[in-house]
Order: C-alpha cells, then sequence, then structure tokens
C-alpha cells in the first residue's frame, strides 16, 4: 500500500495511492494525519478502504512532505563507503546522526528552493524510513518490525553552510530543501530494504546509483542505535544516508541551479522527482 | 515577570511566578500552553492578571520545561574562549549550532537522567533565549525585539556519544539531560543579555562562573544567523552556549553521579536547581 500526503482546497489530507488515484484517507479514518493515522496503528484500518473510488487525481493536489510534522527527523551522514571517501572522512563504528527540522521538508513536485545566501546547493538521494511502532532501545533483531514504510528523500543540502563549523546542522535545515515522497510504501511490501536500489538523477542524467546493501550502518542497527537517547515515536523519520555522487565533491562541482530537474527513484517504491527554483 | 511551566494534578499549565506563588494563566488566558501564549502575541494581557491572588505555591507544582514543546531548539556549542581552548578547538566566523529534541528536556527540580549507557555524564550551564517574535532573517539590530524572554538552562550532555562521531546531536539529546527554568524573566526586564552573569555549582562548589558579555557570538547575532535557514517561531528556544569548566575536561574528569546536585544561577534571572539520578 501506498500511502501519501498532499493538500487540497487548501486542507491538509492524507490517502492510499491507487492506480485510479487518491482514497482520502482523512474523510474516513478521522485521525487529522498520517502522522496521528500511526500512532493509533490504523494502517489495517486504512487497507480496508484501499479499494475505495478514489477521491483526487494523484496529480490534482499538491503533494505534501509523507510525513509533514515528525517529531523528529535523524539523518545519517557518511552510510556509504564511496561517499565516505568522496568526502575525505573516514568510518566510524557508529552512524553519524544530526537533524532536519521537519519545517524544511517539501513534498513531491514542490520546488527545492536555493536559497538566497548560497550557491552551493546539492541534491542527496536516500531512502527514509518512517517509523510505525514506537520505542525506545529498540533490539536490532526487532527493528523492522517498528518501521511503517519506505520512501525517497532528496536531503538537499547548503554546502557552505554545513561547513561553517563542525556541525551540520545549519546546511541541513534550509527552507525549501527537504524533499520527501512521492509516497510511503508500507513495510509489508518491503522486507528488506537492503534489497533496494537508489538512482537520483540531474535533468536526466544519474549522477547517484547504489544497491542499498551498501549502507556502512544497515537500516535495523540505524534504528537501534537512534532510540538509544530517546524513544522513536510513530511518525519518526529516519534519512539513511546518502551514496557517492554529491555535486560538491565533483570536479568541477556541480550544483543546482534554478530549472534543474532532480529525481530520486528507489526500486520498490517510485520516484521523487522535484524542479529546482531560485529564491526570490 | 516570570513564566513558567508545569504539571498540577496530571495537567499541564503555565503561569506567572510571584511572591505569594503561581497565578494560573492558563484558565486565565485560554491559550492551552505558554507557546500559544506567545504565539498569540499574549504576554501583555498575561500582565494584567499579575496581580492575581495566587493559585498554586511554588513548590507544590512539577515544574516543566518553561517551554516544554519547542518547534526548534538550536544549541550553540564553543561559543565562550576558555570552553573553545579547553576542548582543543579553534574559533569559528559563525556559531556552531546543533539540535536538542523537546524531548529530552526537564523542568526545575527535577532529576537529571545519567543514562544506563553511559558513564560520561556532563554539566553545561547556559543561558537560554526564549522567541516572542518569530522571523525569518532578522537583522541584528532588531533581534532582541524578537526575544519573550531569558532562563537557565542545563545543557547535560553524555559525552561519549557525543564523540561518537563529528556530530554532537546523539550525546545532547538523551532523555532527561536538557534541565530548563526555574522560570523565564521577561525581556522587559533584562534590556541587555550580555550584561548578566552566570555560575553553575556542582554540590555547593562553583565549577563554571562567567560574565555573558565573553560569548564569541552575542545573542543579537545568533539569533540573526539561527533565522537564516528556517523561520524562528515563538516558543523557539536558542541555548547559546557553556563557558570554560566542563567535568569532562578537567583532571580526573568530574563526571555527574547519582545524588549530586546542581544548579545554575543567572543574575536577573534565579536558580535552576537539578538533582543527578542514575536510570533504573
Amino acid at each position: 500500500m501506498k500511502l501519501c500526503s498532499f493538500v487540497v482546497d487548501g486542507r491538509p489530507g492524507y490517502g492510499i495511492v491507487t492506480e485510479g488515484g487518491i482514497v482520502d484517507l482523512g474523510r474516513r479514518t478521522g485521525h487529522a494525519s498520517l502522522r496521528a493515522l500511526l500512532a493509533a496503528g490504523g494502517l489495517e484500518t486504512a487497507r480496508g478502504f484501499a479499494g475505495d473510488r478514489p477521491d483526487h487525481a494523484f496529480d490534482a493536489v499538491e503533494h505534501a512532505p509523507v510525513i509533514p510534522d515528525p517529531d523528529k527527523i535523524y539523518c545519517v551522514g557518511l552510510n556509504y563507503r564511496d561517499h565516505v571517501e568522496e568526502t575525505g572522512n573516514v568510518e566510524t563504528p557508529n552512524p553519524t546522526l544530526f537533524a532536519r527540522y521537519p519545517a524544511s521538508q517539501i513534498g513531491h513536485g514542490a520546488p527545492m528552493i536555493k536559497p538566497l545566501e548560497s550557491d552551493m546547493f546539492d541534491y542527496e538521494g536516500e531512502l527514509a524510513v518512517v517509523i510505525g511502532k514506537g520505542g525506545r532501545r529498540i533490539p536490532v533483531a526487532q527493528a523492522l518490525e517498528h518501521v511503517a514504510g519506505y520512501a525517497c528523500y532528496n536531503e538537499g543540502s547548503v554546502r557552505d553552510y554545513q561547513r561553517h563549523t563542525a556541525q551540520y546542522l545549519p546546511g541541513k535545515t534550509f527552507f525549501g530543501t527537504g524533499a520527501f515522497g512521492p509516497w510511503m510504501v508500507t513495510a509489508d511490501e518491503i522486507p528488506d530494504p537492503s534489497a533496494l536500489h537508489l538512482q537520483t538523477r540531474l535533468n536526466g542524467q544519474v549522477v547517484q546509483d547504489t544497491d542499498l546493501t551498501l549502507m556502512i550502518t544497515p537500516v535495523p542497527q540505524i534504528i537501534a542505535y537512534a532510540s538509544t537517547m530517546l524513544p522513536l515515536l510513530p511518525g519518526d523519520v529516519i534519512v539513511t544516508g546518502t551514496p557517492g555522487g554529491v555535486g560538491s565533491r565533483r570536479t568541477p562541482p556541480l550544483w543546482l541551479r534554478d530549472g534543474d530537474v532532480v529525481e530520486v527513484e528507489i526500486s520498490g517504491i517510485g520516484i521523487l522527482r522535484n524542479p529546482v527554483r531560485n529564491e526570490v
């Protein structure tokens, strides 16, 4: 089952993506958001509406981030060997976790915004994990049972702000930079996320291409670590890291520019597509 | 005016701290939280109730973090020269910003929790700034007009997790580690936060002592920088950095232990006092 969030007629909603369009779940379940549905354990209830007549054409809505309002977003840095090498870093025994704030997120089709302050705007294709069942100190062996689903993420990064100090946060939380979509595919359809394949394309050219089995810290181990500090909650998002091929480490660098189109495709999930726009 | 958040009879509330006790503002204003009051521009309305008969003795409530539910917490690292030196770091032109999640916060008097995973639990006395008026790209010259008030913060840090990788987040967001209180003093009473003095005491012994004029990036410049990426919202919290004297950089190191009492006192604000407890 594919679940998405959107805005239609100025009102936020969420629903099931079917061949014929979106079945609006907000109207049917009474839960205000996809996060609230997950918190209520409502995935199976939702599934019962999957055969309903769709309410909205997929292209008629404004797509929102899959989870617009997560309590926490944990991003993982340096989680593929080729990206560790291209950035001149070294592998660490534990995953590199940093934050992005929810207000930096956008949905499928929305413009990624190159901010006024910088010309060093870069893409990062990644797998996003959406937590379904909360918990603290989740054991590795049970970690995948806590996943509601998987989505594509473009962890747009403002590299000069990322490098102002040792802490990445400023470069990772600009307005309009975190694309999250086009939907999440529920975990029952993806028993092993490491079996997926990710590709990032800039204006149709492949710029990142990896098997997810190459993650240094795999999804279950990331969940176990990230649930150590605080409980993970339903709707929390873990963005699992980008492979080699980022624009900033090319010669010459390949920066995102107004009019570019970036796609992140993950096998078994779909294609997240966003244009790039200069902030005005 | 001093404003605090609390829990009484299992229900969250907030109010004005007076000599005779707490005047409950939730009952009087209809706003559900101090953050909501700030977002509604309700500080002057609140002031009209300051002479009312108090509803709760100050010691009869369970103190909550001043803002339990901020949209964003920005912490500043390495913002005093003596702390930069004791940690072997170098000054940077821009402030070192990292995140802490709201669920890691506790109120005045609540135990700071040394987690099971670590014996390297450390204090960090800091000035916290609470945003009253939101905005993006706030100019330095107007920055203090965006401040609702100031409070004490003990940015409790789990040093081994902070050092697992280059990113501080895991060591800065453990459950029960961010003490925030005992109240905020509204900005009208503190025209210049750099004129304040901060002292951290461990079991009565002074371990940190600084004039806030020694901040490398002063409060207005921090606000200007932190409002570049995303709009700051009413209730957002900026924790402005700790001076030299942290336990982890002493010889031998001075780690927080079960039964310890830590106080952060800032002139013109008050004393934030928390016991330390081992997690069980």
